[in-house]
């Protein structure tokens, strides 16, 4: 077997492989379905059909993670069942009220994600691995995002402070779902606490993902 | 100048070609936003996957249209504004109420778009006819919605005649707002006028398009 960045010898199983996947694909779907119907709060058509462009990449993930689960041997609706729910609740709980907490939203969803994609990858073979680097939001529609956010603040201060919050509000119904996800799933729990090494190592990896999302909002002026 | 394929001589004005380029644009954009919200009615995750690509291949189509118009030195924004209304309450008015209806919209959409395509990039020059050819619908699409459309009238042969009349509202949902586009429209108007050469050839343009219509209801058990 080829050699994983997790502990020496750790090979995922390929229950806890299929799950992980199957999360990332539902993942992808809803953020489609809701970037799409997020699109319709911009103030103008050219923004309009910037978050769905947006939206639209989401579906090639989709495809390309859906592929591989039945590649597999797997349905993708058996494997994403269990995460449905999760996936579903962070979404309704988070639904923007107007276009700069859709834009925010999207930015946050895309950055955790990235970040999360790329400590995941390491636990997996080569493959799988390379799947889910792939399936990375793309860096220029955070460009977009990025800059739209700081035009907006740099109009209103006001606007700061009420994003700030709101970005807290998504990592924490992202961490609650997550945590959700995560209990219901054994799989899942195995690949992220196998990989990491021990539950210490899950603790660290979470560290980063939060420490590096509280870097991020410093940087686009949303002191956290 | 590149001869077209209408009367001889005729070449479309700047103003035409822009306009006709904001009425598809506008139609993409609109496809999109629908067809995502319209693959929520979908009975599983995979047929609601399979709507997501198609609404986000809408939106490919909508970047190279756009891209288009501003190359041209106009706004799509500004461009695609007079047929707002009419492409907007043409989805009001033809809102899908489950999952067949969405099919069925999807199909008549698809296919009188791509004849209407085909047709209107005969009268332009050749960059712009590539480009109006180029956001064909994919055939692949329509194989799809084929094949759940078929499937679903061998199930339940009463489905048949529901949806026939589904289509019909559906085209003449289509006709009336396209009159009114092109009413509000002078550019418009005269590429398509001057463009098939004269009223009459205008009448047997809209006359193929509905012959072409007629036929593949027929083809897919809807008969008109």
């Amino acid at each position: 077997m080829a050699s994983t960045g997790g502990p020496d010898g750790y090979v995922p199983s390929a229950r806890s492989v299929v799950e992980l996947l199957g999360l990332l694909a539902y993942g992808e779907l809803l953020a489609f379905d809701r970037m799409a119907a997020d699109s319709r709060l911009a103030p103008d058509v050219e923004r309009r059909a910037a978050m769905a462009q947006l939206a639209a990449s989401e579906i090639a993930n989709y495809n390309a993670l859906a592929d591989r689960i039945r590649e597999l041997g797997y349905e993708p609706e058996t494997v994403m069942a269990p995460f449905m729910t999760a996936v579903t609740d962070f979404h309704d709980s988070t639904a923007p009220r107007d276009w700069l907490e859709g834009l925010v939203k999207a930015y946050v969803g895309d950055a955790i994600s990235y970040d999360f994609h790329r400590e995941v990858a390491e636990f997996l073979e080569p493959a799988d691995r390379e799947l889910v680097r792939g399936v990375l939001p793309d860096e220029k529609h955070s460009e977009f995002l990025v800059r739209e956010i700081k035009a907006a603040i740099s109009q209103d201060e006001a606007v700061a402070g009420r994003l700030a919050l709101w970005a807290r509000r998504l990592v924490g119904e992202a961490l609650t779902q997550a945590q959700r996800a995560a209990s219901d799933s054994e799989g899942l729990t195995d690949l992220i606490v196998l990989g990491a090494g021990d539950l210490q190592a899950v603790g660290e990896l979470l560290r980063r993902l939060t420490n590096n999302h509280a870097e991020r909002m410093k940087a686009i002026g949303l002191s956290n």
